[in-house]
């Protein structure tokens, strides 16, 4: 079929996405909000997370104002093209705007959920559909907004005249522009997790730290003054921060496999139709698992009092049956396109959702408690909170081995699939590394579902706060901490994907950044050199003919050039440094929490429940805390990447992109699965099914400790890690033009 | 000169500094020993330690039979020269040895000081020289087997009929078969580290856990059954621990300098005279350092009632005298060689010094209570164990990041000043990174006095304990603490040599591990295939006449390269999992002493002192759970390099090597100076200068918590990473015929 009309699957997929996210935010707007406290508590969660939003984005604006003028100043001295900034811009827009409406449903939504749950008869089944249809908004705007991103930018570079290439080139062209608007996304999902991640911790940490440990008060009992922080912070970080996230990764895995496809063609002097179908591949597969995921929402429900595992099964039912779906559909897809190697690009992409689904159950089988591991630590509760650290530090380390070793393999085998012989050699480097990118395509093309299980989770959570703190009984919070427990488990394997999704496009990027040096070159002038200290001189033009092993030997980037090497140190540091600057930022604000709430129950009045905890005080702590703090870590990921290309040129900058990969990839999965297990520890305790289990015992104490040093592991600093990852290299992408002109040694 | 003379400076210098060291060890065992009870205590800990290392080397010796074995075989199939497996068993001995020599003088001496400082006027003098001496021994035995290995062997291979070379292809040879020595060395400290590690953290934890944080006892209280434990651990890790780890930092950095510049010399056609004084510059500046520490040592003294900070200034005196000296004589030593770029070569051993003291600042700033990220950690304890733990992480990682600045720095400095040119080109990089191989020379030159004051740590340490055990009363333990208190901060300065050291010497060894693949090549017939599955085909020939740029090429070890890619995921991965498990295993023998401790304090007869507790079984735990855990994170290390080359060539090899290095790097560094700051937090918390200071409040309760998390990180798991990364280093270099022999992908 001619691939340019398979492309109008993506515009409409977009808008099938985005018609079906509308319906289910009308419809859940529609539901019943129940009784006026229920309205207060929701409202004062609303307004806390609303005024969040508003300072972020006051924040963020201004950031990418700044950078937007930096960039148009690059674009007026040759060394990016003229329409990176507008680019940017948009990226960054889509990501806060998906972002804005995923957090504007979820705390609309929760309340309902709560009022749903009190339906004696169906409860249980009318709250989870709710809340999922509700988190449902959020993955079907990320998905939707991604695809327009894509396909509006594709018809414009295509059909107006700012590309002057011609033929294969022009795509090549096309597919690189575009890859560029990848960091303003990727920007602004770092200020969303980073500044995300550090409210709803300290609010957390804040809340329990005094509220359970010394004041033994239940989870989100009114009188705690942090609880509608603790409440706003579940949205600002799991909605807000993970849609941002993942809208970068699900467009940034397209994006880069699109070009990456562009431009093995072209380095196999092919042609324009040739390039074009391996440009429209990612894209139309991404735009049929959206609309197969619209499907799969629709699959999932359940009965009243139906057990943890049923419950599990509804949500692996949806997710399952569009797997199946899309892995038939793309074998279509990439048939239908009249694709040569189909059936091996199709082996990649089944490769990336395998790896993906493995990845999850490696989180699952390190953060549930129905596994050796969380009971593990949990039996070193009985010895004390030391040995609740150590042994969760250790089983979360110990945990990274299973991942990087589907990584690897899935890697090896995206690669060899997308090649099409069982070797790997310079020739065939190009479609190996788009085999890799359609990996991480394959393994997102669920996204729309993933992340409506995701967003779903602080859905469950806050309609539980609220049940608690309208004090609608013990029944309607029963059902609603089943549907939270669920969206725990969900939660872990939608960090799987995030940062399996984040590794491989990464590795993709890497590819992306050589062609973006090539252009770039090219822009710059017919030669440039590249060193200040150097006679050599490289001609634009023969580099652009050079295939990738060509290019890194022409560059030197191997293991032996210190440069490399001292890029692969300091990307290594900056993944530490990152999250060391992090997790003190959580300290920091979580100690003027826990200061604010020891001085307002110090009040009696607001200790016994006769006076109203002033929650808008930890709103605003949290608030401040967070936008102070996130600056910093934020601009080490766009500065660091750029003083690296002029200090130590293109290979330092591939060493640094290298080593902050593996480097970063490993501390994620660590951090995220310590602080899971952690926090399932200290649940596997309260559940009391072991000897030494109860509440409000040391034991139960101990491993309260260890959940509240995961609060921040597992929601602040593991998961910006993915973006590190990632933004890095747009930042070295899209500033090549830079390391064309300049280097210093 | 000739440089054939000044060679016979190395045995030389070599019998110099071990007939110190039995001066030393003979007048210490001529002190008083003191009262009867002090002799008793000693004998525990004497017979504790003998019966540790006894089970230790009777299961290394196993290991080491089994690996010698394997190499005969492969030895026999040509794929490794013949020498190497006695060449594998030599390293691992003297490293042995020299780590039974200094245990076996700590745990003869600590008695002796606490006797020492019984004097009232002369006590603290006396106990510093008498420890500091007794540190010594293991200083300068390790110095004194290392040049001794290292000139032995030169003489046999250079003057037998072993090398059938000429030339300056002899010297290639020679130098490459010599580094496989350092194999053994490393797997016998890598052994020490992990089992010595896991000993002693056991014990600790153990000790803490009840004695100090359930009974509230002090430390080394003769009633808590594990104190012998811990006395024993302090020698097991940090004298046995240490000394073989630094024996192999040493060995290791002279080598693969040696080998380096016999193969940059013989990569530039250069002569045999020209390569002897390559390979003669590290081992003859080794030597003359050997000689210039014993000097330092004498320095070394202070006045009664001396404050911290004037102990301190005692013992800098006698580092900073002895590294003036050897800046100076490494000049002589360079210019007398007549190596043309001495000047260079200078600048990179002074680098290399420089390198190393700067690391040890940022360590004394981020572990020392002097400075603010200690009182930081401390403030956190007002909020309890949890926020302790997150401050202390955030610190630790924030902590990496300026040892990674200097190591680049110093990397880049040693590089161009050797290469004698201000830029990085594929012809000097044999020379550049020769001048990274004698920068650790350099950093490692005053090894006889920095290692003193780290065995001096646990001996004073060790004579407290006695002191407390003996009842010696409130001024003799004042004493000791106030060495103690010293042997706390030299012993962070100590890691930060150990690890900027390994991370130079790993650098080196890639190099090294070319010029193996070149020569196992060459062994193993006219041509290979690098791989299984390609037609092109190697000529060994023409192999070992690339230059090490050209040899990248060859075998495209480019970052772009997955299998590159992939080795450096599995390197920073294997960190964290070596780490994981070495937790864990400390985590598990813990419970084991936590629970046997309980027991027998539950004995209200111990628990008064009317009955003595039962030392030799918690001895016992300890040394059955150290051996236990001890053999498969050792063995990782072995076998993944092995397997890694088998299935991913050369490439993943260095990929591997490079990934191991960085993350390994940042997180021993990590978690040496987490573990160091929540340790002295404590010890901040303890002195009460903060209006929150006090013992056995709940904030000092907190800082322990901490502190105990704090032990395995900075003893047990941090410092095994220094060697994990020289030992992958050191198999690959050893096993590289398999490489050559065998190749998947």
């Amino acid at each position: 079929m001619n691939p340019e009309t398979l492309f109008w699957i993506v515009p409409l997929a977009s808008i099938i996405a985005l018609a079906f996210a509308a319906v289910f935010f009308f419809n859940m707007k529609k539901a019943d909000e129940g009784t006026d406290r229920m309205k207060e508590i929701a409202g004062y969660v609303r307004e806390g997370a609303m005024a969040y939003l508003k300072q972020q984005y006051k924040v963020v604006a201004l950031v990418f104002v700044i950078i937007a003028i930096i960039f148009c100043v690059m674009a007026v001295f040759d060394m990016q093209n003229h329409i990176v900034p507008v680019a940017f811009l948009t990226g960054g827009f889509f990501s806060g705007l998906a972002g804005f409406i995923g957090m504007k449903t979820a705390t609309y939504a929760s309340g309902r959920v709560a009022q749903a749950c009190r339906d004696e008869q169906d409860g249980l089944n009318k709250g989870l559909k709710l809340a999922f249809r509700s988190g449902a908004v959020l993955g079907l705007t990320v998905v939707g907004f991604g695809l327009l991103d894509i396909s509006g930018w594709y018809l414009i570079l295509d059909n107006t005249g700012l590309i002057e290439a011609e033929g294969i080139s022009k795509l090549v062209e096309i597919t690189t522009i575009m890859l560029t608007f990848g960091m303003g996304a990727s920007l602004q999902a770092l200020f969303a997790r980073v500044g995300g991640g550090i409210y709803t911790k300290a609010a957390d940490v804040g809340a329990d730290l005094v509220g359970k440990t010394e004041y033994h008060f239940n989870e989100d009992d009114p009188r705690n003054p942090a609880t509608i922080a603790d409440n706003v912070g579940d949205n600002v970080g799991d909605v807000a921060g993970m849609g941002a996230d993942l809208y970068e990764s699900y467009a940034g895995s397209i994006l880069a496999s699109a070009a990456l496809g562009a431009a093995a063609v072209a380095g196999a002097n092919g042609t324009y139709d040739e390039g074009l179908k391996m440009v429209m591949a990612p894209m139309v597969i991404g735009a049929v698992g959206a609309i197969l995921s619209v499907l799969g929402i629709f699959i999932v429900r359940t009965k009243q009092g139906a057990t943890q595992s049923q419950l599990m099964a509804a949500l692996n039912r949806g997710i399952n049956f569009s797997g199946v779906l899309i892995a038939v559909a793309a074998a279509a897809v990439l048939y239908l396109l009249g694709i040569e190697n189909w059936l091996g690009l199709w082996g990649s992409i089944v490769i990336g959702l395998v790896v993906g689904i493995l990845i999850g159950k490696v989180t699952e089988y390190y953060t549930s408690f129905e596994y050796k591991p969380v009971k593990f630590i949990a039996e070193n509760a009985t010895t004390g909170p030391a040995t609740v650290i150590i042994s969760g530090i250790g089983v979360g380390m110990i945990s990274t081995c299973w991942p990087v070793i589907f990584i690897v393999l899935g890697t090896i085998g995206a690669y060899l699939c997308a090649a099409g012989e069982f070797m790997f050699t310079g020739e065939n480097m190009s479609m190996g590394l788009y085999g890799i990118g359609i990996a991480a395509v394959g393994m997102l093309s669920t996204l729309g579902l993933t992340l409506a299980t995701d967003a779903y989770g602080p859905i469950s959570d806050n309609a539980g706060g609220n049940a608690e703190m309208s004090e609608l009984g013990e029944s309607v919070r029963s059902r609603t901490d089943a549907l939270d427990a669920l969206g725990n488990t969900t939660a872990a394997t939608g960090k799987g994907f995030a940062i399996g999704s984040a590794a491989l496009t990464a590795l993709a990027l890497l590819a992306s950044y050589i062609e973006e040096i090539k252009i770039a070159a090219l822009r710059f002038g017919e030669t440039f050199s590249p060193s200040f200290f150097s006679s050599d001189v490289i001609n634009s033009a023969e580099l652009a003919k050079m295939n990738i092993a060509q290019f890194m030997a022409k560059f030197d980037v191997t293991l032996m050039n210190p440069k490399v090497l001292l890029g692969i140190f300091v990307g290594a540091m900056l993944s530490f440094l990152f999250c060391g600057l992090t997790m003190n930022a959580v300290g920091r604000a979580a100690k003027s929490m826990v200061e604010e709430v020891r001085r307002q129950l110090s009040d009696k009045d607001v200790f016994e429940g006769r006076k109203k905890a002033d929650y808008a005080r930890c709103v605003g702590i949290s608030t401040q805390g967070a936008q102070r703090e996130m600056i910093v870590p934020s601009m080490i990921a766009v500065i660091v990447p750029i003083a690296t290309g002029l200090l130590l040129g293109v290979p330092g900058v591939f060493g640094l992109l290298a080593g902050g990969l593996a480097g970063g990839f490993v501390l994620a999965v660590f951090m995220a699965n310590s602080g899971g297990a952690w926090d399932n520890a200290k649940k596997f305790i309260e559940t009391g099914d072991a000897s030494f289990c109860g509440k409000h015992t040391p034991v139960h104490d101990a491993s309260v400790v260890g959940d509240t040093v995961g609060d921040p592991f597992k929601d602040t600093s593991g998961p910006s890690l993915n973006i590190l990852i990632k933004l890095m290299s747009m930042v070295s992408i899209v500033t090549a033009g830079l390391n064309v002109a300049f280097s210093l040694l």
